[in-house]
């Protein structure tokens, strides 16, 4: 299949082979290609250059409060049910982003829902929470023009729970989240309160809000927007908009990085030589040998090594483009890649947990942990 | 039917003709008659003199601890929907009976359920939870020796459904409540919050606790005992107890008293003219002409007069066994009887207005009303 594909479509740097799979969701679910906005974004973050965002719903809302200078707010979390890694970093990155450009940003620690989908103690939880919240400062979240929180501990996202519910059938909930205990159809509904708390009149009411995900986070986006117009007469909620980024392919050649699976990613606080180790021996884009790689070109396409300069530890555009073409040309094999690829990562690793043990303690008088 | 059954049972006056029913509940679903208990109770109420309480769950733990003059506690409530009216007359009795037997005694304004339930919004049911309030101080709750909340207001129980949550299925859920809104289902793991919440370390842990309830309620009392065991590690939950008192008929002689059904009860709200002309048009056990009834005697077991002097307004049970053979005997007429409890009703209902009217800021300071 590789070959083939990397044959049918046109050279592009920030293209994936997996494009015909985002093609069906905006053709399915209504998601809206982000691409065409793009020219309209007077600073355009580095995932929506690179096409690593690629759908959104109503994200013109919140570009129009961006251009007129606003109010608008972003939001977004974290399950606190171990350190930070990539999927993480890319969201985190995301919600500052925004805050950078105006947003009242909003990071929820969705410790309910690490209760009820991953029995994670409130205890247990409390132990990652601080460590997320020490690496959201550390990578320049502001939390004087932002609002940190737990689930378990604001009333208010608890409350929202309780009002929507009255409006949430339970072939709804069995539609998007599967036959579930009760608990998990509650943090649910109580993620549905993450996303419009922040247009509730405590946070200076309605807003046009982002909420940047991965595409596998759009059903709670769908049952959000569902609520946010049912209620729409009590709380004049303007309909939150998401956007979309893809997400990233496992090290070990699995579809996916995933818990489940420790060498398909890494997090920043495993030891240098383990972070290493899971690049060198990750799946690539190569030949099976150097010859043929120098002969016909590794497949950047398929490539998670090539994913992570490109969606995450390349600043320049220019420099991508540049491994896209050495890559496909043989000039570059996937030994010195990955070698290359190493030596940054450490480093953003080796400066981020300076950074993150520097604010360890404001983590924890944000989170009022003991 | 009314005959026939009359003829069979022996007489008894606090006996009911739908006593089959309720033997039913004790071989299907194990509730314990709670006669056999009488003995051992030293002060024992009204409703437990009469057979009006006639089944129970584990009652004897709360027993031993009145006995052996330990911590315990009672716990019931009302859904803020509506005025007192002789069902939640019934129920906060007996709460105040437990309460001057030694219990720390709970009462909980299910507001979450009004809403959930009966789409009250929280601003109404506000209204009506000051009233209620003030009807149960007026009824003699000491706020003093107990605890009156809102569940909207309490993080407690609503933390406690979030907890109790990851333990429920869906399917349970079902099973005890239908296909309804999710708002619902968590409502009733709000309600299981509210009969657990006396057993936290806030409320000097765990404790038999006796939830003195129609037994329209059972199903709520078996998913909680249920959830009592499920998290009895963490903590040390004891099952609470329960009580079941019998249902009341509708005056209009509808099988129960409902609210759907204006003519069928009322309450303490309305005109005095009102309340007596619902007690004159009542349904009875009397016979066609007064004729008949002088020769063959009324059917009390049938009455909701002859009910209502037996489970709430004749004070001394030797004058419920009086009216019982008198109507029996076919001395007193249904006129008569009724003009009696119209007499009754109306001089408690004037007394319990004074009381009640005394009691609204203490009401509204309860409840942080402004």
């Amino acid at each position: 299949m590789t070959d083939s594909s990397a044959g049918k479509t046109a050279l592009d740097p920030f293209g994936m082979t997996v494009v015909e799979d985002y093609e069906r969701l905006y053709e399915e679910f209504g998601i809206q290609p982000f691409k065409s906005l793009l020219p309209q974004i007077s600073k355009p973050y580095l995932s929506m250059r690179r096409g690593v965002i690629f759908g959104h719903r109503d994200f013109d809302r919140v570009l129009n409060a961006m251009k007129k200078r606003e109010k608008f707010a972003v939001m977004s979390g974290i399950k606190p049910t171990g350190e930070f890694h990539l999927g993480t970093l890319m969201t985190a990155r995301e919600v500052i982003y925004f805050q950078q450009q105006g947003a009242a940003a909003f990071y929820c620690i969705a410790d309910v829902e690490a209760y009820e989908d991953n029995n994670i103690s409130f205890e247990r939880s409390e132990k990652y929470a601080v460590g997320n919240v020490a690496d959201l400062l550390a990578l320049g979240f502001d939390p004087k023009r932002g609002y940190i929180y737990r689930q378990s501990k604001d009333q208010r996202v608890k409350d929202l729970a309780i009002i929507f519910g009255r409006k949430v059938t339970l072939a709804t909930m069995k539609a998007i989240y599967g036959e579930r205990n009760m608990g998990l159809y509650i943090s649910a509904l109580i993620q549905a309160g993450d996303i419009l708390m922040p247009q509730l009149e405590d946070f200076n009411g309605p807003k046009p809000t982002v909420v940047p995900v991965g595409v596998d986070q759009d059903p709670h986006l769908r049952l959000t927007r569902d609520l946010a117009a049912k209620f729409h007469r009590k709380y004049s909620f303007v309909l939150p908009s998401s956007t979309y980024h893809k997400l990233m392919k496992g090290l070990d050649g699995s579809p996916k990085m995933s818990k489940r699976n420790p060498m398909s990613y890494f997090t920043f606080q495993e030891t240098p030589k383990n972070i290493a180790k899971k690049i060198s021996n990750a799946f690539t884009g190569g030949r099976p040998t150097a010859q043929e790689q120098r002969k016909l070109g590794g497949t950047p396409e398929i490539c998670p090594i090539y994913e992570m300069c490109m969606f995450h530890f390349f600043e320049e555009d220019k420099d991508v483009v540049q491994l896209y073409h050495d890559c496909k040309s043989g000039k570059i094999l996937c030994g010195e890649d990955k070698q290359r690829l190493i030596k940054i990562v450490l480093n953003f690793v080796k400066e981020h947990r300076r950074k993150r043990q520097q604010n360890v303690d404001k983590a924890r008088k944000i989170l009022q942990v003991a």
